[in-house]
């Protein structure tokens, strides 16, 4: 596996692939990698020849009170994470590679990104979207993978895709989680012994919910009402917003008759953590 | 020569193409093709293995009181053109074939398109960006043709290229002019008789600004002051813009220090017409 850091000798490298007929798979992520990066690697490698991850934490998505500059960092763990789930290259570009200081162009996913995170968040996705699409010309995979943890980027970049005619299926990879059912995420670092003793909340609380939805239910507001209740019990839980949204178009649903995504953002001291589920209606 | 109407027909012979190795060169136009569309699909013939040109009226880069249904349309004509200049293939894809009703993605340059024909047209770039971006990902081109009468057009493009990493190499072509000095443009169908005359002036009135730049000039104030002065005196016409700018960041210029841009659009009559040059400073 080699690691590399500027976009001539990546292109070099894949092209060689390329020219010998090997497909592609792409996994970005902004490093720091846990499990649940793994599981896309391993997905990728199990679908492609050749598997790319790149490693970026891409400044034009955070916003100006966000945590770019305390994002966690370590490339070495990284690079044995990727190794040992069988990854062949790592791209790891500074920003100056990534952004020339006359860059004015963005790539913007409007509607889908209005919700959930997006509105909280007005930055956040058109960073996505530009940085992926440059991930997308750099690496010209066959296939790109993504976490369902980070469900509204997944709903974004599939439709990015579908817009823009890129040639690349996205595929999404179930969450993965701690044995007491709390999402990986690498800002789950962030958290003190009590507050991740706290951020079990979040599955617990989209757990009863899915219950609730076994059982019957059929109204989006009751399935928040339970949810909201849960993680008010939870004194160091603070919500950022539960919504109940269709899993295409991502518009709030009031009677369920469609697959939905049932998403949650949740502060756990100053923390901000995701979860989500999708159920399909049979 | 092939003329094909949907994006998988037309990936599915790139694809075959680019199996064997050949190189790919993209026109992308409106159609109603003339001899400036005709030189840009003769220098993609020299200087690639296939050409493909696009044919395709743009809804979303046209606004809401412009010239969509109007735009001039002759695809029989076209085939000729393109036949004549050895394109290998023409993709002329519907609306609906371009654009899912659900459609939300957009590319967008800022700086650039904010003056010059961005300042009139706000919509504009953005929709040429966007169709353009999809165009590279459905043909994916070695290289891409652009007219340079078009030349903020051309800078936009180039600078989306740039930040958005598209492998392409982008080829501006030469303004090709009628016998009396007007550039060559679709749009020229749309004058009478007598504002055929009168649109002489945007090029009359552009060589003066090149006969004084020849002598030493070196404020722009001068140089639009000799073109508009040039242009009251054709009553048929209607100064939009006269700008002096700098050739890459589209910024105005006082004082002629680098590489300009002296660009003007002009109504004769109802018709909008566009026409430049580029200086160098040695």
């Amino acid at each position: 596996m080699e690691t590399v850091h500027t976009i001539l000798e990546t292109r070099k490298i894949i092209k060689a692939w390329k020219k010998d007929g090997l497909t592609v798979g792409l996994v970005p992520t902004m490093g720091f990698l846990h499990e649940g990066h793994e599981s896309l690697v391993k997905k990728a490698a199990a679908e492609n020849d050749k598997v790319v991850v790149s490693i970026f934490v891409n400044p034009i998505q955070f916003g100006p009170n966000e945590d770019l500059e305390a994002y966690p960092r370590d490339l070495d763990k990284d690079k044995l994470v990727c190794e040992k789930a069988n990854a062949d290259l790592i791209f790891n570009p500074s920003p100056e590679e990534m952004y020339f200081d006359n860059a004015v162009t963005s790539v913007a996913v409007k509607e889908l990104t209005e919700g959930l995170c997006g509105s909280k968040r007005p930055v956040h996705f058109q960073g996505v979207c530009t940085v992926v699409s440059k991930l997308f010309n750099i690496v010209t995979p066959d296939r790109a993978y993504f976490g369902e943890k980070d469900a509204q980027q997944l709903a974004v970049i599939k439709r990015m895709v579908q817009d823009l005619n890129f040639d690349i299926d996205i595929v999404g990879c179930p969450i993965v989680r701690e044995e007491d059912g709390l999402a990986k995420s690498s800002r789950n670092t962030y958290l003190s012994r009590d507050e991740r003793k706290a951020a079990v909340i979040l599955n617990e609380s989209l757990n009863l919910a899915k219950e609730a939805l076994k059982s019957g239910e059929q109204y989006a507001s009751k399935l928040t009402g339970i949810i909201s209740k849960k993680i008010s019990s939870e004194p160091l839980a603070k919500i950022d917003y539960i919504e109940i949204v269709d899993s295409l178009e991502l518009k709030p649903v009031c009677k369920i008759s469609s697959s939905i995504l049932v998403a949650i953002a949740i502060y756990i001291g100053n923390t901000r953590l995701i979860d989500n589920f999708t159920w399909d209606i049979k």
